[in-house]
């Protein structure tokens, strides 16, 4: 049984909570958050302790912590939780800040505790299938990789303030999931991004509405787009060339019901929320963590991940911002 | 250069006139229709000659004729055109009498003349490939049909009157398909129809609505079902299941284009017009015919498939009228 | 806090108690199962008792039960919960008699006690939103319904020969969706059926391939077919054309990975297991019982949508095996 | 009546010979080729002249070209055209050189002649039928273009080493099209290129998959995609999203027809040879420019055209060679 302490009780705490709950050899015994209430009621439906971080965090009845905490309280609680020898699982970002996750790698390499950082797309059932396919050979050496992601709309415009830009906020699940389809690191990259769905996000220094070139140094492409807004939901595809066929996953409807008249044949909408695109996602890659940690095996997304991921962000941030080429 | 004779300068008529004007080896010479400006107009476009009807049909300098002409008609052009030794392209039905498609049998065989039954759906290039690759054994042995066939109206009322009543006039050509399909005859047969769509077609005797089961002498089964009318467009789809899967045929959009809105993802109706949507079937099956005629194959669908279709029709009638299934 | 007893562990019980176990206003009070190592696996997981199936019955620390059992045993379990006025979820089918269903009927409507009979289909979110957008009028009146249903493979040959037929067994799911989509009692049946995958099958009397038009007073039609094996899944498809146009529901495939090479474009098979394709059915039919007896509303599907059923089934078997239609 | 030479009589030449025969409205008088045989074959077909290039131009009883000879003809053909007073149909690319298509169209401009460039895509009836949509509001402003466009293998290695490069011969394609589709000039163009199909490529200082970012001065982003290859057929896609949804241009296959086996759900390849998925395109890029010549209103896609879609090839081309994004 791994005894697991919760930081963060919000949205995607209680999502990880609902999944542990369900599971056989693991359980929550404690859970913080600063906001007293949401740690309370959590607590209760969890049959779990309310604990300060601290005590979470230096807990000798705790094996391992959960970090779905704001991302600038990640870099001391990391350094803590690697102290008192916790595996740890980390929303991602780990940092907004690429030496701050250079860091924490030593720490937690240090420390030999380990770090799972939560790109919880890996491990949506259909691009975890689309990759294993690919590395399986079904199409042959990647050529081409597309990803495209728009959101139904934009967040609120305080989050979009303090969120780092699309790049480091949005765009990192795809960054991540370029490398983790790619298979060889990038070495280039060059990125545009526009204001185009709302102006109070330009005026915010950031961008709605982007794309992305990235290049390997054996020639293989990656392209990526984002935008914030899609009227027909939360718009999720992958899309692989290579030397023997494509591979592609294509966005999840909210029904499979089709309607035929004089307009047509009109399907559903994408499923609209992140929480429920992506449920089954956030039980596997829980799942995924708590089997890499139950039998020794080096987390992976690992910390190096995070820190690739966030490296590719900063760059497209230059670039968008500067207008040139980056070299990784 | 194989020589025809068209008789009937109506819409279909036209439509083979234009497969013929586009082939190498075959050419209208005569062309013959009750209204003598069709006539003239088509045999200018095709720099033929006008002739009386009688005239194509006893012509010498004519090897084949192409009957599109009313039904009523069909009967006596037939004997003439088999006394005359052409070969004979007929569109379906071949009679509304199965007493006399019989005679029309026995005297195209004794005349020796290839004759054609022109089921057209059975060439469309869709169905075609289809039917190919269940005769290839791709899903095995059949198991069920089903044919789904909607026309995007109701034909006028008067046509209605005269076209023999839903089953004759138009699943006459699932009957055919389901014949092509199965590759063994029918031996049971129980239909059920009703007027949903315009009590004027109840007032006529017919129905607008209808659905047929029909079972061989080793239990499998097709299903067929029409209707008048399909907001949508025009609706033509088939699906075999068989021991190793199953081969299905969708329906032709209009176009490829889709538009993804807060309502969903809207793709084209179907082509709504059968000349359209069936135009690569009829430019087929012209094609099969000059060549099983320039060849000294024997024509397939041949007046034998006109009959067995037309057995069929009667039988659904029957079983519609009475409530009883017919053993044919 | 709604308590509830189930009896019978098997699979379908624990579906049942995975749902109420992640609901706050019911809860498993006690289970029962012949087979005691099921009840005691089941009772530690859910914190419940083990209990004799008549102490369940007659338990007065219990409000309602779920009847989860062999269907031979159901006619004397949902006297007992009468007598005791428990509410009663009971899988289909209620009774294999009709005669029994009816007496059931009585003693249930006399005992007044909510009595729901568990065709889950009706809650699969696709079905059920094809079924409300069909009420609310998006394609007009109703006049033609398909309703494809193929397992992947047949059950069991000692199964098949308790099951009752082709007809009770499976199609009767089918029935109770066509009476919920047509919303007019049917008056006429015709049914084919033949023994195509299984010779086993055959020798048990019964057939693995079966056909049936089903008819309204008014005229509108449903064509229904079953195969006992597919090659690609669980195929579950409705279709349903209207005044105004068609609705349909296809089939859940195991991704939404698609792959092209030189042999096409080819998305995944089906969900194979009738568990999985239905589990969102599972749950939502349980959420809907809990939430008729709390709210004191009379359960849908009704006893009275049990019997139907069984007699669509009855009169399917029965014109399967005269060959003649049936008057209902 | 419009009076036609052909220049050119290969392939393309010959699509557009039976375009025209087709026609009620213009005809072919003569056709030349550096190839007598080739002249002379679709001469006859066509009961047209064969005439010497220079005396088609010059000729007084001729209204209109059609150019389809090697782009090295082009620029003293087009002036020869002009000088007579000819209709201008000419196709891509107008000329390698920037600067001599500035020089044409100074002199197509003087001697007032209607100028067409051919590019066929924009005449597909799924893409046309998109770009209306487009225009017509359906999708609000325009954010976002994606154009995918994959070629089922490599030309023969001597025309890659004539082509110009791949921007240039296959990528001006979707520059026009995204030109087109967009509405608005693009200011600024960034792209990669790598050679992955075949090293022989490369080796001929060319690339055979390329990726192309373009940006619009108010900050419209279009991606573009190509490569040499793929094994599932001549792959051609566009994606447009918008501030109010998304209208996007499926494949088109090469029957309708699925199957459904173990192993999934296929349907066909795409079809293969861009004379058959164009077919329609150049039969309606012929008709229309017959419409513009015969209307007298100016043609599109006119020269100007050409220019802009050589500008951006010649771009890319420096892109992909320097690294460096290009200001337009």
């Amino acid at each position: 049984m791994l005894k697991i302490g919760l930081l963060g009780c919000g949205r995607i705490g209680q999502v990880h909570a609902r999944t542990i709950k369900g599971l056989e050899h693991a359980k929550i015994v404690a859970v913080a958050d600063a906001v007293p209430a949401a740690a309370e009621s959590l607590a209760t439906a969890l049959a779990a302790e309310v604990r300060e971080p601290d005590a979470v965090l230096s807990a000798t009845d705790i094996d391992a912590v959960i970090i779905g905490t704001p991302t600038s309280t990640h870099f001391e609680q990391i350094q803590a939780a690697a102290e008192s020898s916790k595996a740890i699982f980390c929303e991602k970002p780990v940092d907004m800040s690429v030496d701050n996750i250079r860091i924490l790698m030593d720490v937690t390499a240090k420390a030999n505790v380990p770090f799972f950082t939560a790109f919880n797309r890996r491990f949506d059932p259909n691009f975890a299938a689309l990759q294993a396919r690919l590395r399986a050979g079904e199409i042959g050496a990647v050529e081409l990789i597309q990803i495209t992601s728009r959101d139904p709309s934009p967040p609120p415009i305080g989050y979009i303030k303090t969120s780092g830009g699309l790049f480091r906020d949005m765009m990192i699940h795809d960054f991540d999931m370029a490398r983790f389809l790619m298979g060889e690191e990038f070495t280039m990259l060059s990125a545009v991004g526009s204001c185009l769905v709302d102006p109070e996000i330009g005026e915010a220094g950031d961008v709605d509405t982007a794309a992305v070139i990235l290049t390997t140094a054996s020639g293989r492409i990656c392209q990526i787009s984002n935008s914030r807004r899609a009227s027909y939901g939360y718009d999720q595809r992958i899309e692989v060339h290579g030397a023997l066929g494509m591979l592609r996953a294509e966005n999840i409807l909210e029904t499979s019901v089709e309607v035929a008249t004089a307009e047509g044949f009109r399907r559903a909408p994408t499923l609209n929320f992140f929480l429920e695109r992506y449920e089954a996602a956030y039980a596997a890659e829980m799942k995924a963590f708590i089997d890499f940690v139950s039998s020794g095996t080096k987390p992976e997304p690992s910390i190096e991940d995070g820190l690739q991921a966030q490296i590719l962000a900063d760059a497209a941030t230059q670039s968008q911002q500067t207008g040139q080429p980056v070299a990784l």
